[in-house]
């Protein structure tokens, strides 16, 4: 402490300076021209500073990195460091994942799975216990994560979480077990999924200690779930995209309840239109501003998640930190976390090895389809489900 | 919880439902007119329910009680229970209390005496640990608290955090029994007092750990100390007054990072112009929307020092609520405390009883004061210390 202490006084040099560049001052929403300094990974903040190493922002903007608050990595069909090496340069420092595509199938195996993976790359990675393995009844993937299987998970330091509660039917109506699960996580963050859950369901179904949701689909659904206290993550995924819509319920009394997350984004989406970066940019096409769409990304999400090391360019918070040429067309030029580069110009910086051989693999287990397992038998009425674009409710 | 859920879900009555009104959203920052159930002096939520007590606030307002987040009770110069009686009428349900000036002089013995009548009260009483006593090498109160002395209280749950650390220089040239002080409360709360500390100096000081600060005076100061990442106390006290100063720095993009605080105030203040509620009309008288200096007294405030239960009319929270008449008179007319009615019409509900005789009593040591002991020696130059109006630095 001694060290930090004379690097803040300006008296030994910083590890790290940031100069000649604009920072963006989460908490009053503003950018301003100063000197920021990193040491030990952290920042150490604003000052006229001189640094082990110096880095000559030349007019850029340095902003904390961003912050995906609900994402499953499956769903990228890519392994996690592939996932990382796409989403790290585009700005993304923090994960929140929930693992329950894979735990659907091989349980509690597959969540260690994640984690390991996970933990190789320079992001934080915050893996969630998936709360509804299966999803449903009607789901036969192969694992079953039941109360007694998560206890211990739940007492787990490198677990953040319970993952999205989707059995709200199971929590509004009191269920045992999905409450035994729900109770198991008491002291920590348990996530929502409530689509369209509104009045009283809501309120019993937050009794769950709910902290935030990313279902809602209007303005309407969206206000009343701020309201009712928890969190409100717009998520723009690859099927579901909900980010116009729910934008219209931002105002500038509550636009610190919003945060981001991607939720399912399939490669494709991924390169062409990008992660969080994508959802920053898409929001102030609509209209939202830059300082807004930017905060939604960073210090709300910290604040939900309770995390007062991530989110801003502040004394004492992790340098995630991510050089920017302007706050509309947001280009990432560089990737810093814990102070040091990990991608510059939209290329990583760091090894990105397959998992080992063996791992996870040969878990498909299905029978050759042919053309007549999709025959219907003749004479009869059938249900159809019909999609409803950019929605998957 | 099965009892709970039954309520939430409408299946039967709640214990305490207010109708007929507007209840002020704190995470909107609007006026909704909905239906508000309590059950088990928590929030159940809003919606159309029915209550074993229904409250008819004929168009009348629902509000979070006031948060005072730093005061030194002393100042009133009245016992904790007339101060409980003095603000709890004015809508103050929650305080928190650095007991340093009793400290001052009778050390530990004075932090329990204080917890001990502050329990006894309607309010949520949350008190500080000083850390400073004496204030200063130059005072002979009675009482030093070395870090020895507070190492059992910061692990004392009834006990919330480290009071205003006003020893700057010491944390910022790295003294280390003050360091050892702030290293004890590592996972608690620590507050700030940091008076024209700024750039360098600030950033040393916050290295402390420091959550918040309550002695800026003038709006770059505030904007420097939110821009660092800590909460920003508006403190209107009786003494100093810097709530207009500082209300220049409170926007649109800020106003969540703002708390108010009284420090000390004096009981003709109390009476004359109250407490938390003349913190915000004076707020509203200058300009700043009501829906903010509102926040600032509630919200903000819980948010500052992490309790997920208190601060808003929302699940889980408790009913700590007012019924006002109008966002802008704002004339408290009833408080309930944890869904109990508590104060009427400026009147309190709860028996306050003075402290035991004998506790705290000939703690006044000093010789009667002489004329001459004001006489100066003859011929010699003597610096003066001027006082500038509203200001206590």
């Amino acid at each position: 402490m001694k060290e930090l202490l004379a690097a803040a006084r300006g008296e030994v040099p910083a590890d790290l300076v940031f100069k000649n560049g604009k920072v963006f001052d989460v908490f009053n929403g503003t950018l301003v021209e100063a000197t920021v300094a990193v040491a030990g990974g952290r920042i150490l903040g604003y000052g006229d500073y001189e640094g082990k190493t110096e880095v000559d922002l030349a007019g850029r903007i340095l902003c904390p990195g961003f912050i995906d608050s609900h994402v499953h990595i499956e769903s990228s069909m890519v392994t996690v460091g592939e996932f990382a090496r796409m989403v790290i340069p585009l700005g993304t420092t923090t994960v929140f994942a929930d693992p329950h595509e894979i735990a659907n199938v091989a349980g509690v195996e597959g969540i260690e799975f994640m984690l390991e993976e996970g933990k190789k790359f320079p992001w934080n990675f915050f893996l969630m216990v998936p709360s509804c393995v299966p999803a449903s009844p009607f789901e036969a993937g192969g694992a079953v994560l039941t109360s007694e299987t998560l206890k211990p998970l739940a007492e787990r330091e490198d677990l953040f979480g319970l993952g999205e509660m989707m059995n709200y039917p199971g929590v509004i109506s009191g269920d045992d077990e999905t409450w035994r699960k729900l109770e198991l996580f008491r002291e920590r963050f348990r996530d929502g999924h409530a689509p369209q859950v509104v009045g009283k369901e809501l309120n019993a179904y937050l009794l769950g200690g709910i902290g935030a949701d990313h279902e809602a689909v209007s303005a309407g659904e969206a206000l009343e779930k701020i309201r009712a206290g928890i969190y409100l993550m717009i998520r723009e995924g690859s099927a579901a995209r909900n980010l116009n819509d729910l934008l219209k319920a931002v105002t500038a009394q509550n636009f610190h309840r919003f945060l981001f997350a991607t939720d399912d984004r399939h490669p494709e989406d991924l390169l062409e239109e990008g992660h969080i970066n994508f959802l920053i940019k898409r929001a102030v096409a609509a209209g939202c501003p830059p300082e807004t769409a930017l905060r939604m990304a960073t210090i709300n999400a910290a604040t939900c998640f309770g995390l007062r090391d991530l989110g801003a360019i502040a004394l004492g918070r992790r340098a995630d930190l991510l050089v920017i040429d302007d706050l509309n067309s947001l280009t990432v030029h560089e990737v810093y976390k814990d102070g040091v580069l990990v991608a510059e110009d939209g290329e990583s910086l760091f090894p990105v090895c397959p998992p080992a051989k063996g791992k996870m693999g040969d878990t498909v287990k299905i029978k050759a389809v042919k053309e007549e397992d999709f025959h219907l038998p003749a004479g009869n009425l059938f249900r159809i489900i019909r999609l409803l674009p950019g929605q998957i409710v």
